[in-house]
């Protein structure tokens, strides 16, 4: 697969997977670190800061830095404690450091709502990635496509239980519906080949389908850790293509004490070395 | 239908549905008014103001609160502007006056992420209900449904062209993925019976087979005026139970100029008059 990487840098033309690429190559990791700041489980320490979220994220990213490709916030950690500023004060200090950040948003809607979806995501935050979902069709999608030199990871087979609920859905021509959005994106949603995928790491057979579907198309793989995936299949997988493993608060809470931040790069060490491991490096 | 909405109320036990219905039947009309705030939209005087977004809805509330069931800010159109506290601000300004708030959100996440947005919804914002995405199936759910006496208001058939790729799929069962969707509403997902379904006003066919696969659940109706939705075709599918028509644009920007408050209020009240006129009353 590392080969693989490498063929792709040289024809791929969008700056966020050359980004991403260069920087797997560079790092030898594939592990994304997810930051869902929730601070009922923060450190005693960053409660009594003025920005608890923005000092907590800071901690964690000059902690893990070098062991990730990328970070992704999860933008309803902050929506939810009215953190705003804190994000776009994270997602700084990343771009400041050069590293690749994938917003979590999982937006949705038609098109001139989604347009300004995407101006909150790429024109304000200034992130070089986006999680979106496909429900409302390719148009509420054209708004971030657009963008041409970012990322747009469509949501297609999910992690989470439910998941299944509708993805799973059989269509009339006997493909599963989570299949028709694979196919679509691979074939007609990417006209400016800037798409990618989530696919749950708690699925191998789905990813393993999703992989034969879009051939070298970059997959984002949430699961690991917390929710359960199950890392070697998933990896086993999804090979073939671009693969970006995400990791949460696996990283994020790996110890509650003062010691949180050399837990959380002892447990993102961790994992990318068990990623490298899989794949034969 | 209006015997139907009286009805209602005696059996009805969620506090939004319940205020939905009691504002319809007191003010005879079944218009939300849809806040989507566009500064490049506004009035020249609005641009010096230092929250413009905040005095432009207020300006529109006041002129036409008294036409409308209720609000619905689409909080895309803040997030692309960081204009959050307007957002809080202009709730707050419309629950003072008791007039219910739909947060037009579609948000859809995973359980743990889900929870977020639903804090973010309901307990910042203070909605009384919110617009979901029903694509990462129940579980995403469960977080906003368990706010037993809000209501939740998942996207079901969209009034964008785009809205049929995936919404009108055929499954195995001969069903379309919409048909799915408001079936699995009706029979699966309803415990607190506090869902309602987005079903866009620009399919009334469609809308006709929502209407009879769900009874009387009540129906949110975007797409009228701007989105080119047929108000009278839309109308008589969607009798049989509760129904919110929703105008944005057409209301919000029926003038550009210094009379846009009365632009507005003749607007809305042309469109609420026209709804009743197709319903008889």
């Amino acid at each position: 697969m590392h080969s693989l990487i490498c063929r792709r840098n040289i024809i791929s033309k969008n700056r966020f997977f050359n980004a991403i690429e260069n920087r797997q190559n560079q790092l030898k990791s594939l592990l994304c670190i997810g930051l869902d700041p929730d601070p009922r489980r923060f450190p005693e320490c960053f409660l009594r800061e003025k920005e608890p979220i923005l000092a907590f994220n800071k901690s964690i990213i000059d902690a893990t830095a070098d062991l990730a490709c990328c970070f992704k916030p999860q933008i309803a950690f902050y929506a939810s404690n009215g953190a705003e500023s804190e994000l776009e004060k994270t997602i700084r200090y990343l771009k400041d450091r050069d590293i690749p950040v994938i917003l979590d948003a999982k937006r949705g809607d038609v098109g001139s709502t989604a347009e300004q979806y995407a101006i909150e995501v790429f024109e304000r935050y200034g992130a070089d990635a986006v999680t979106i979902n496909p429900y409302l069709g390719f148009d509420s999608m054209e708004p971030f496509l657009a963008y041409a030199d970012k990322g747009v990871i469509i949501v297609c087979r999910t992690s989470n239980a439910g998941g299944a609920d509708l993805q799973n859905l059989v269509l009339q021509d006997g493909s599963q519906l989570y299949e028709h959005v694979a196919h679509q994106a691979a074939t007609t949603w990417n006209s400016n080949e800037n798409i990618a995928l989530v696919t749950g790491a708690t699925q191998p057979a789905e990813l393993s389908r999703i992989r034969q579907i879009v051939g070298e198309m970059t997959l984002l793989l949430p699961g690991i850790g917390a929710q359960g995936g199950e890392l070697a299949a998933s990896l086993e997988a999804g090979e073939g293509g671009g693969l970006i493993v995400s990791s949460s608060r696996a990283v994020l809470y790996a110890s509650s004490g003062d010691d949180f931040a050399e837990a959380a790069r002892l447990a993102a060490e961790a994992t990318r070395d068990e990623i490298n491991a899989h794949r034969g490096m």
